[in-house]
């Protein structure tokens, strides 16, 4: 068993890319003072007693959660644990989107945990006003190759398209627009709520808390791991839950909250700009170039840094390290180290990143190639 | 072939109960004025060249449509025609639902039509607020045993309840709310509208335009046949299936209109009073005595009737064997004639009309018993 006393001089919050000073993590503040979602850290300790927890959750990328000690019991007690997890495909996928894909595959391997993943396509198409076919052919060309790839077992997961799932599914929608008001909704999503965007949330609703029917495998817990944008539909979730806990077998969701990845040019890595991201699909030595070109936490020259140290918690290339690269803590305390002390600059730096880069991707893309004939076993795509 | 001009002296107006006087009418009015809709009898010397017209057409029941010539354009063309109609499960189910199935019945039998019916569980749930176990079990014990008494031919009739259909149903509702504002839907339902509504309609929509997907036959045209009071709906449904027009193979569905059923105490008939309906379970007995019972269209004295004669124009009891119990028109006719005349008075035409009355309820029942075990393979329940 991993202990968190293992790592002592692994300061969790200098991993915390950003520490509570920027705008954004006064957002995560808020989260914890008016949301009642409260700081992960509080659930290691319960969580290392019974498995080593996940990279992510050990350096503070996950950091924050709701009741995510039911979710524990559950597991303790032998019972039912569901993952769910929705995905809207929209442009190339990125390492940002891998962070969840890599919470899935732990909690499948390590928890036993059925993973249940939701393509978003109506809320792409309705909301977003995406094309459906270009939706439907990303999800089957791009985002399910790739979980895949990464590490999903197909036996042990369920993806749907919400525009081609089980009546029982269909039917959560459709009675939870009895117990959700106009208002109720606007206070929650904003005033501009149209069909759309209600039926959107409702089918988020029904997303989060179908695998609790028995018709989906009467699961005792729903766990959904979301970046901290995503909380609005965890609340609405739960808020639902409650009214049906007379009528139907639901129970109130558990969540974790990650951060989401700095971009390699400073701001949110976003697939709308190919240089914020690295994706799944970039050739390694494009990739490496992109690595390169990066922004860092690095100082106004060589010698001020070798005098002042790096400033690794503002740094694109230390969080990629932090966040897919180096899975030892180890070795990313010393890079950490190395970097705070001077003793390594940037250049080298992003260089063994890049090598580190080049060699994921060459393996991942290998396995992307040996998993493609597989989408068509394990979802079934909607005609139109 | 029937021809309208064996009905001369039928004067349609004086058929149609309450005409073109009463405010109800002047809704009718409106309907024609405001919303397009068209009198039903500009179509009927079409729809005579092909096919005998039924009772509640020649006699004006049935008093408006909307592009129901492009419906007898598919059947004549030997196209794929489908009839859709709703029902929604509360309390008995009366001889003012029994209008709707004669038409479905008249359509599959005399022109072949496919027959799609909608059992609206989620609108009886989300907007009347009604209990499922209540809604699924009336459905399947008092509504679909009394369609399939009434000569709805299971073979040729697609029976789903809204919240246990197929996948691609369901895509319909999620597609159609990125089309729809909530402005507009707003304008045809009225401002209070919160989820449950907005479901309920756009749930009304794919009912409405679903059987001209391929995958529930490719039909190439849909005509629903309703009350008056549903024409929202339908326009609803008409602008979608057009904006559509490029993406989804969906089409403009036709529509009939007709009045509704007076009750045997003057307003309308309801569910809600038992003295204003005849149930399709009634007892025959009780049945006959609600006849004797009911308002007429009789004078104040016999000796003022035998001068002025009745006005079975305001007569529930003419009402009863116009829309349902004389199917034949002469003998209708003379009935009419000996009323207006003074030959015949109200206790002896209650006396008559009962008997007829009782023997459809027996013979009705006796179908209904014989139907009952048929109910299950025609219908799948949701389960919750």
């Amino acid at each position: 068993m991993h202990s968190l006393n293992s790592l002592p001089v692994l300061p969790i919050v200098a991993l915390r890319i950003d520490p509570w000073s920027s705008t954004t993590i006064k957002e995560y503040e808020k989260l914890f003072a008016y949301f009642g979602i409260k700081p992960f850290n509080e659930v290691l300790p319960e969580l290392s007693e019974l498995v080593e927890p996940h990279p992510l959750m050990r350096r503070g990328v996950v950091f924050g959660h709701r009741d995510f000690r039911n979710f524990l019991q559950v597991i303790k007690s032998g019972g039912k644990a569901a993952i769910l997890t929705g995905l809207m495909p929209s442009g190339k996928m990125h390492l940002g989107h891998k962070m969840v894909i890599d919470q899935l595959v732990y909690y499948q391997k390590v928890m036993k945990a059925k993973v249940f993943v939701a393509i978003a396509d109506v809320e792409a198409y309705a909301v977003r006003k995406k094309s459906r076919k270009e939706v439907i052919e990303s999800a089957l060309n791009e985002y399910i190759p790739n979980y895949l790839a990464l590490g999903l077992d197909p036996e042990k997961t369920v993806i749907y398209f919400q525009s081609n799932y089980r009546p029982e599914y269909y039917r959560l929608i459709q009675l939870f627009s009895r117990k959700v008001t106009l208002a109720e909704m606007q206070a929650i999503y904003g005033q501009d709520l149209g069909p759309a965007k209600i039926m959107a949330a409702l089918t988020q609703a029904a997303d989060i808390l179908h695998p609790y029917l028995n018709e989906f495998g009467g699961h005792d817990i729903v766990l959904v791991p979301v970046g901290a944008d995503q909380d609005p539909h965890l609340r609405l979730a739960r808020d639902i839950a409650d009214r049906y806990s007379n009528d139907i077998r639901l129970g109130r969701p558990a969540s974790t909250y990650h951060r989401l990845m700095t971009g390699l040019t400073g701001d949110k890595m976003s697939s709308s700009r190919p240089d914020s991201y690295i994706a799944l699909t970039d050739p390694p030595e494009e990739a490496a170039k992109k690595v390169m070109r990066s922004l860092t936490g690095g100082r106004a020259t060589a010698e001020e840094q070798r005098k002042l140290g790096g400033e690794p918690q503002k740094c694109p290339i230390f969080e990629l390290n932090a966040y897919h690269l180096i899975p030892d803590d180890n070795e990313l305390r010393k890079l950490y180290e190395d970097c705070v002390s001077g003793r390594i600059l940037c250049g080298r730096c992003k260089k063994e990143t890049a090598e580190r880069l080049k060699e994921f991707l060459k393996e991942h893309q290998e396995r992307l190639n040996s998993v493609k004939d597989l989408v068509k076993e394990v979802v079934k795509p909607p005609a139109f």
